[in-house]
């Protein structure tokens, strides 16, 4: 059997008892970082937290060379680990897929995401949010600024008055994350500065929630990784109230 | 204080640990299940599991009355449950304001959600959702068959090439859930019968994931709420694969 379990968002505390249960009646634990990781804890944390060992796989040990993993899964009970929910990922549901062709089943144990916390720790309603896109790092994607799909998505929210959740580029294992800042500062032009969310440390004891005009956001620090940006559309009532208390938005901006 | 903490996806064990931590320091615990409820356990069986007494409040107990919640979070540690996560229903959103307007700290404690296990247990990526939408029962909406919305939601998606999650009505305490039968019935005509996925049981350990034409799913059993629909689009190689091999869509359907 092979459980893939996520760990949520955040540190140690972030996955679920159902999670915590199967890694403690696994008889191997892997776990990988390198599509995510916790911005809270280590693993020496989690597997002291956790009472367990937890073998972690680079790429490659996941992707090119996952008989490893799933040979222990074909003997015994063995846990894959990941931050936030573990299908997420596309390699994920690859290697689900490829243990279900050598015949061994698989389970899902799910975790808090990233796109949750955007909708609650803002109050903007969650059936609002169009499509999602990444802003990459410039020096990732090869061209200069913002790619055109980044802003093609974001303004065919807006035209459709949705929402937009904008993850922010991570590199890992070299730790590179984009900041908030960086990324509203890289979008304030092309998208006519509007109002903007950042999102920080989701999932912690004190996440900072912190909105603005993206050329007011770009000048500010909002704290240690992992960020978000959300790019609200006109909000309703509720939404607008939520913005003002929960992200400090100048309340005469958004009747600008 | 007051902590909202989401119990989750299924049963006394979708919580988080940290979620566990905040209920059992907490000076009183509160929850509503009118909004919506775990379908795996009771509220006997959450609080004898956590070690805690539940106060549960019905819709006025919260929406017309929360001066008694808001009173404990004023003068001690007070914890509201909700199933998913607390911030996705509008009603958290506004005693949270309600709290903040009385000076009283709050905090979020996420909870996995049927959003992520939609995508998860399909094998969709998530970022090629677009707007979510429910799908209500005929004789709760004043009109006859599927509201315009719902199938513009559906069609406007289906247009730029996104999957659709279509959440089922609830009515509680009534009890009364839409089955995946029910709503491929109701969407099949509408829509010229496309395939679609039902998920059944999400965070449970063995949740129900299956696909096909819309009028086929209308034949068949799905076992106990929660049910929802999801509708792909056009997969991706990787996507056409997880739904032959996760959700037992017919190969040859996705190929007409």
């Amino acid at each position: 059997m092979l459980t893939f379990v996520g760990l949520g968002l955040y540190d140690e505390r972030s996955i679920t008892l159902q999670g915590r249960d199967a890694v403690r009646a696994a008889d191997r634990v892997f776990a990988e970082f390198y599509t995510s990781r916790l911005a809270g804890t280590t693993v020496e944390t989690l597997e002291e937290s956790l009472g367990i060992d937890i073998e972690v796989r680079d790429r490659a040990g996941v992707e090119e060379d996952p008989k490893l993993i799933l040979d222990a899964a074909a003997e015994g009970d063995a846990v894959f680990l990941t931050g936030g929910d573990p299908m997420i990922s596309t390699t994920h549901v690859d290697l689900r897929l490829r243990a279900a062709d050598r015949g061994i089943d698989t389970r899902v144990v799910h975790g808090t995401t990233a796109q949750t916390a955007a909708s609650s720790l803002t109050g903007l309603q969650n059936y609002r949010f169009g499509k999602a896109t990444t802003l990459p790092f410039p020096d990732a994607h090869g061209g200069e600024g913002v790619p055109d799909s980044v802003v093609a998505t974001i303004e065919d929210n807006r035209e459709r008055n949705l929402h937009t959740l904008v993850y922010l580029d991570i590199k890992l294992p070299a730790e590179r994350y984009m900041a908030g800042s960086t990324a509203a500062e890289l979008l304030a032009v092309p998208l006519d500065d509007p109002i903007g969310v950042v999102v920080g440390q989701a999932g912690s004891e004190d996440p900072t929630v912190d909105g603005d005009r993206l050329s007011a956001l770009a000048e500010r620090d909002f704290g240690p990784p992992l960020h978000m940006l959300v790019l609200p559309a006109t909000p309703h009532p509720l939404e607008r109230d939520a913005l003002v208390t929960l992200a400090d938005v100048p309340a005469d901006r958004l009747d600008e």
